[in-house]
């Protein structure tokens, strides 16, 4: 990470230039590469994981997945799946998958137009992900109300700032006043132009796959073909479970395999609607939804790389409604990444919570959630930061919650020093019995970095907090991102880029007019 | 636990009879043994785990530990460690560490009057206990006051009412308003005829530490020899770190050792105040401090039940403030279950946070505290309902939100089932590609037990939300505890033993006096 040291130091030094301007500045961890010390949890027993396998190809093999894409239909029947044209059907053996799996990599990078925040996806790495996806976004001072580019663009502008957000996913929220068939170009030059950060592309059909992985290589002044070989941008595949994949994203799957990019496959599984009520059960149907989408990504193009994406929470049994940062998801947050290592695959999850308003529930299911992506040795955390209702709702204090959240998670992750004066025995000879540390010279030489200092907790003491209008933290979370974004530094670009990103955005809108779904 | 679910059947029956009579009852969880189904985090490595362990050993055999009272001293001179008169301080080397650790039970059990709900300390199994010692007490109708006996009484209502908490700590909240030299006995004839739970005995001094074991004897109908085979209270003895014990504590240590009773040895360390700031050292010192404790409770009885007990969170470096359920917080908390398993022994540890009031931080530094205890491998979870302020404040919603982390926890811990039926291929096979299980067999065989309830958190849609009322967690939160102590049956109890208690009661007021600090 010296690199990345360095690009931090820089970006201190920006904020200096502000803070001499006269603006308090948010305290946060600097850019870090985040990575699990100790190994993951396993809660299934290894015959439990290959009965879960087991299941996973008999349901491949034997029922099979149902594919809406002539093109995919080809491509397996090329390499000797069982195809029933009429039923859109494919099946395919355990001998399929093994091959495919020896030539997925293990890991693989992102890098984005600044070199310094290249990604590792993969082993021990964890990054942490922007929420994707909502329609709606919500702050305390303003309320609810639809998706829109200023809104998008201040979420873009909070990821950059945060260094605990690491990468943009799939639209913060959807700016409703744009066209549908062509706002994923704003999007991406938000990204581009307000972060340096790598983002996720719309796998829905080619074409906006096509435009994500064209935008980036012209970021990085670079072409599309150097660019597969060292990608810049990532997909999500949601499959339609149960046991479907449909035209659009098997569109964009190819376009993006076909280029060197990224795909995860997640199949998105609500137990007891689109999965059984069972975990068992719904990890085997996950785990052969993923692998099926796996194995497609090798036939595109052997070797692309491709992870293992994972999405099943369970409903509310009485009404039917998504639940999320339930038990059942945490452990299912474990387990699939038991699923991911026994396949050696990079492994994508989330920590995503079911309640309306930023409140307590919204933290511990958030809380939850997050320790399960974690125990299962999550490589990347999707819809990390700003995830509410459900995600039907981006959210500015969710964002600064889970801003505190992945803080904290980074420094108990953070390996420790047991070097002999760390043992610190000289120390606790120096200090009489009964008396205190606050004035010993180990304690004077680190108090400063001594331990992690928080953005939205509060640690004075009751009359303190009261006289300074016992404000909770909800309230304080608000504070927290108008100063954020007041700290706000915009990478620097080169003007060359920009125009030549505009004017890539100018010729698609163009070229789209009113075609494209 | 067939004893359990007979008591629990015999529970729900008198819900039953009380919701005939109309009151809408809260659906929680039944009584359960939990015990952690995988194996805890190993956060330190066992060479870290060692330097701590030597480092322990140097502290106490060069360092040496200041006790205030002559007859530890005596007892310590006698067992050949090296005591210095004049200086209060004993020296100990690893050796007789070693012997103590001969006779140190693995794990010990805990009945109450209710010998359904005898616990098992040690292990793999988990006990929740409730929060002990706050001066103040909260809610959200009438806002925070002086600890008083009938708040106390209604926090003992609650700790009865909910199954996910096992434990009575040393007094959930003093009632300020009785003498404080005999207030004890109130407070246990509270926990002993509103609940039938096992509790914490309070040992400042050997006379509340007697008296609990007395009336423990009473309401089981034993006698205190016999209750010396088969233990009915704990309680918990606070080093003074760094490195001293005080008379009273070890007088009260003495007195429950002597009668069989377990005692927990937790040092008070906040980093940066009373360890140095450097984890490793606080650890160190920590453990020094409890095996400590843990040698003289062999000493004076060997074989006596103890636990390790640890309690190493930080302080604020900027104001001094202690700070819980921080990142170094949930890191000691797994390390000190390191070094807990190193020694065979149970393990205490706890799950507080810093918040002034029931917001987001209590939420998050909960949960982040809630998951290092369980990660630990914690035998007793202290403090795990209620606790809020750093513990100046026993608070009723946040008693109802740790109920609903630790429910949350009991089913992230509840082993899972991994039998054909709940690989559920069948299931998967009868539901069509694109379709839903709603409907299908398997699912309307289990929906109704099929996923955890919350009894706080809501899944309700948006509008349906807002419709109703727009509450948030902290709102409705105070409607649970409300409906719980609605909802509380009292236990029965023998009115001739009730009688005894009494009697005790009163005596032991008269023998006191103005007596007894």
């Amino acid at each position: 990470m010296s690199d990345a040291e360095v690009t931090s130091e820089k970006r201190t030094s920006g904020r200096r230039a502000k803070a001499s301007r006269g603006a308090a500045q948010i305290s946060q961890l600097p850019l870090r590469d985040v990575t699990i010390s100790f190994a993951p949890v396993e809660l299934a027993g290894p015959d439990q994981v290959e009965a879960i396998h087991r299941t996973s190809i008999r349901i491949l093999s034997e029922l099979g997945i149902r594919v809406m894409s002539a093109r995919v239909m080809d491509i397996f029947e090329a390499a000797g799946a069982i195809v029933e044209r009429a039923e859109k059907t494919i099946r395919i053996d355990e001998s399929l998958v093994a091959e495919a799996l020896k030539t997925t990599p293990p890991s693989f990078t992102l890098t984005s137009r600044n070199p310094a925040k290249r990604l590792t996806i993969g082993g021990r790495h964890m990054a942490f992900g922007l929420v994707a996806g909502p329609p709606n976004v919500h702050d305390c001072v303003n309320g609810r109300r639809s998706g829109n580019l200023k809104d998008y663009e201040n979420f873009i502008r909070l990821a950059h700032h945060f260094n605990a957000i690491h990468i943009i996913g799939n639209q913060v929220t959807a700016p409703q006043e744009l066209p549908a068939n062509n706002r994923h170009l704003d999007t991406y030059r938000a990204n581009l132009t307000l972060s340096d950060l790598s983002f996720h592309c719309t796998a829905i059909g080619g074409g906006r796959a096509m435009d994500g992985i064209n935008m980036m290589a012209i970021a990085r002044g670079i072409s599309v073909e150097e660019m597969a070989k060292d990608p810049g941008v990532i997909t999500i595949i949601s499959v339609n479970s149960p046991r479907l994949f449909d035209d659009a994203m098997a569109e964009g799957l190819i376009a993006m395999a076909e280029h060197g990019q990224p795909v995860t496959i997640t199949p998105f599984t609500l137990m007891g609607a689109m999965t059984p009520v069972t975990l068992p059960a719904a990890l085997a149907q996950q785990n052969a939804e993923a692998l099926f989408g796996i194995v497609l990504t090798q036939l595109v193009k052997p070797g692309a790389p491709v992870m293992y994406g994972a999405f099943t929470s369970n409903v509310d049994m009485r009404s039917g409604a998504p639940a999320f940062g339930t038990p059942e998801n945490t452990k299912a947050n474990i387990i699939s990444g038991q699923l991911a290592r026994r396949y050696r695959l990079p492994y994508r999850t989330s920590n995503t919570n079911a309640s309306n308003t930023v409140d307590l529930q919204a933290a511990y299911e958030t809380g939850m959630a997050t320790w399960g992506a974690v125990l299962g040795g999550g490589n990347m955390i999707y819809h990390a930061a700003g995830w509410l209702e459900g995600g039907l709702t981006a959210s500015y204090e969710k964002l600064v919650l889970d801003v505190e959240i992945l803080q904290n998670m980074m420094e108990i992750l953070r390996p420790i020093d047991f070097s002999e004066d760390e043992l610190g025995f000289d120390a606790i000879a120096s200090v009489p019995t009964g008396g205190h540390f606050f004035g010993a010279a180990h304690t004077l030489a680190r108090y400063e970095n001594a331990f992690y200092r928080p953005i939205l907790s509060d640690w004075t003491n009751y009359g303190a907090w009261e006289a300074a209008g016992a404000k909770d933290a909800l309230t304080r979370a608000t504070a927290v991102w108008q100063q954020a974004l007041r700290d706000y530094d915009e990478p620097a670009l080169d003007p060359a880029i920009r125009e030549e990103l505009d004017a890539y955005v100018a010729r698609r809108k163009q070229e789209i007019g009113d075609g494209e779904p």
